[in-house]
């Protein structure tokens, strides 16, 4: 039976690694009926002699198929196929992502289109704010107050890097906490997405490499793909990535950056340790490649984490800053900044003209001005208060009703909780038992890049969207179904 | 003496034609001293049979020296280098553009960035109108009743393809000119330049070939360079490109699309003829490519020359019609649209989507609101009476004070006239004399690609930013200027 691997060829100068590619054609045989249920895969030696490769990497593709539950190992027997496909089990961990509400690889756009969300659902989708927290009026105020002082000066084009007293403002307020020279350091962007495709249009050519987390914001990874760039990953854990693997993975591919989410990771809600970020720091400088540091809500620190920006470290000419206000103001605002080093800071200006010449001017003034008047002081500690609160809530939902097979570590901040549930466990049938009670939650499998082996038992719990009074009742139900389908299974 | 033109190497499979190439070879040997005053070029037959091409293209190569003013034939003699570098000559029409004023390429980063204007100057560099023409009241009032309608709805994410009452709203206005079916086919745009950004990243990769006019917007051209594109251009009259060429270059290059502004193009003013824009599509459907139709000023008509959109034509599905409103409208404004063929609508969403996710969606609400209040409908007739009146004092005072050396032809509407000069003219010269006297406007080489050939004896005026009682005196101004320095030269 060993003559069926020999079909197996692997791309050593693919960006994709050999054990992920490895995994990927056992995965097919199985998929195709070639490799059934209790089929002994050949052992780690003759495997690697059989196609020339480290036997280290047929550890690693095994340990995936078993991660995912494409196969188990009996020590001291050999790794054994569980091929479950078309045999009636609700564990077949591999079953097609076919909901249509799950189609769409980006969680914003399941936010805004694809989940039906009425008054009743309890939205732990959503990792973005709902609209009732928003501050209409004090940004109302500002507007018109703008409005009346600048008249038509607020529509005309404004400096492509933004409106000058607005660069100086955020300079203020950041200027204690990360280390960025002066405003000239500045890019006003239209949100944070803008920001990456910028970056990117700066940086990135056709063939370039790019390495991220895994899993990480898929919206990211759209642009990374859409420039042409291949794109590496490295698996987040709960201290941050590892760090042998990023030194291999940038030894091997030279990549143009890292884009790395630091603090209370989308999805994962894991933050790096100062140890990390330092790391990281030094192994962009010894491989000659640059860190966006996408900084989406490390002003969540619930529990004095006190964790650093990665920019605001001892020579940080390497990293360039994002900037969102999209979680903890008004996504639709659409406004966002960078702090970009003085080498890239033209070839940035020149690619945020190329994109949208500016960005509005109006929006632009009006949040000057809702700085300067000391609204968002106000609105952040604000919305600080209602996530903290949202965040104990849910934490002690989870402790006293998760089932003992499903586990998670708390981030002590930002917006996620990552659920890890035993591999193999049938999400979609989950999805779409708690959809049916208005209960929805993002899988874990959107946030993996199709070329990174895609883990498919976790989910992301987001508290957003949800208001305190909804949480308990609504982690409680979701624990009973997930309890219920483990008890039907193991019956 | 024919040896020196061994050196020439030229490069068929490039996309800049080989006239173009050989020019450029001529211009080199010329800027480095190899060529001087007065020598005498090889012959058509001589020089064509030495490098192996067809004589069109020296014939073509010469004729571009000569109306730069680097060459002059004598009738049965022969082309004769006209090398005037470094011999005070006024009118070496090849000194090197190094005003900080205009090396900026883009002409909206010059209005907004490098030109020093104050109250006084008389500015027809600007085709942007002034802040002072902007509905800023009425505007207020629209962002005011939204705000009290939809509160913290109108900064929440939108969809990504628009705030759908606008699409329908849009949909109406423009259904009984265009030809776009549904409301479903407008995608909401933050303003035309992100709409040439988006149609990019969805049709164009890295070595695929675009086929602009020539000059053209230059803002256009940064979006196409930036994907890797390469850019082949065929030159506009009149009455629209040549057709024939835009044939060879269709044939040869098989484009991915052709970027083109039929009506009142930028920055020549020309329109297509209606046969030419029908030609155009036929040529599209011919060579199985695209049409970006970029309408940024058809509304200003006036002398109803009721030229109609490609996109309004049978058979348009090969068309993309982008919509500014920055220069009918408020620039800073920050919002367009764009009509999408069905079969483009999926990739054009997803390059939305990556590009910022959305538009603002406070904005287009203010727009929806700010349409349907007939505040549009207002405003346009306000600034077409404006404009109006203004492009006919400009062409007025053109008329009447007009150096007999340079002409313009009359282009009925739009924002812009575009002046030709005597080739070899002292472009540069004449840039500082004027600016001296606070009169500013954009001089023609800026709106070329590096690629193609730049023509050195244009100026773009514009009258979007001058005021009516400032442009007589403005033009009679920069005429004198330009007439004192023509005699000081025929002196």
């Amino acid at each position: 039976m060993l003559e069926i691997f020999k079909t197996i060829t692997l791309d050593k100068n693919s960006h994709t690694p050999l054990y992920t590619q490895l995994y990927d054609s056992i995965h097919e045989m199985l998929s195709q009926g070639v490799l059934t249920q209790g089929f002994r895969l050949p052992s780690v030696r003759e495997l690697s002699k059989l196609l020339g490769i480290n036997q280290i990497t047929v550890v690693s593709a095994y340990r995936l198929l078993e991660n995912n539950g494409f196969a188990h190992s009996k020590t001291g027997s050999g790794t054994y196929i569980e091929n479950l496909i078309g045999n009636g089990s609700q564990f077949s961990g591999h079953e097609s992502i076919s909901d249509e509400l799950y189609q769409q690889e980006d969680i914003s756009i399941i936010n805004s289109r694809q989940i039906e969300v009425d008054e009743n659902t309890i939205n732990f989708a959503s990792a973005t704010p709902t609209t009732d927290l928003f501050p209409v009026d004090d940004f109302k105020t500002a507007l018109n107050e703008v409005l009346e002082r600048d008249r038509g000066n607020a529509f005309a084009y404004q400096e492509s890097q933004g409106y000058e007293p607005l660069r100086y403002c955020i300079f203020d307020k950041i200027k204690s906490q990360i280390n960025c020279g002066s405003p000239e350091t500045i890019q006003v962007i239209s949100g944070s997405q803008q920001g990456i495709d910028i970056i990117s249009k700066a940086l990135l050519k056709q063939g370039d490499c790019v390495i991220t987390e895994s899993p990480t914001y898929s919206g990211a990874i759209a642009v990374f793909k859409s420039r042409g760039a291949d794109i590496a990953d490295v698996e987040i854990t709960e201290n941050g990535p590892n760090l042998n693997i990023l030194e291999y993975l940038l030894k091997k591919h030279k990549p143009r950056f890292i884009y790395s989410i630091p603090s209370f990771q989308n999805p994962t809600g894991y933050s790096y340790s100062n140890m990390h970020r330092k790391e990281m720091l030094a192994l962009a400088e010894k491989y000659n490649t640059y860190i966006i540091e996408d900084d989406y809500v490390s002003d969540l620190d619930f529990e004095g984490k006190n964790l650093y920006s990665i920019k605001s470290l001892y020579k940080n000419d390497r990293v360039i800053f994002i900037k969102s206000f999209s979680k903890i103001f008004m996504p639709g605002l659409r406004l966002g900044f960078m702090v970009v080093p003085q080498s890239l800071q033209e070839n940035v200006l020149e690619a945020k003209h190329t994109t949208d010449i500016s960005t509005s001017g109006l929006i632009q003034r009006a949040f000057d001005l809702y700085i300067r008047k000391g609204f968002w002081n106000k609105h952040m500690s604000f919305m600080f208060d209602i996530y903290k609160e949202r965040y104990y809530e849910i934490t002690k939902a989870l402790d006293e009703n998760l089932p003992p097979q499903i586990n998670y570590s708390k981030p002590g901040g930002g917006l996620n909780i990552w659920l890890n549930l035993p591999f193999g466990f049938p999400m979609n049938s989950l999805l779409r038992q708690t959809a049916a009670e208005g209960l929805v939650f993002a899988p874990g499998n959107i946030f993996y890049g199709a070329n990174s082996p895609q883990k498919l038992n976790n989910i992301r719990l987001s508290y957003a969207a949800v208001h305190t009074q909804q949480i308990n009742a609504g982690i409680k139900r979701f624990c009973e179904i997930a309890e219920r389908m483990l008890q039907n299974n193991s019956s």
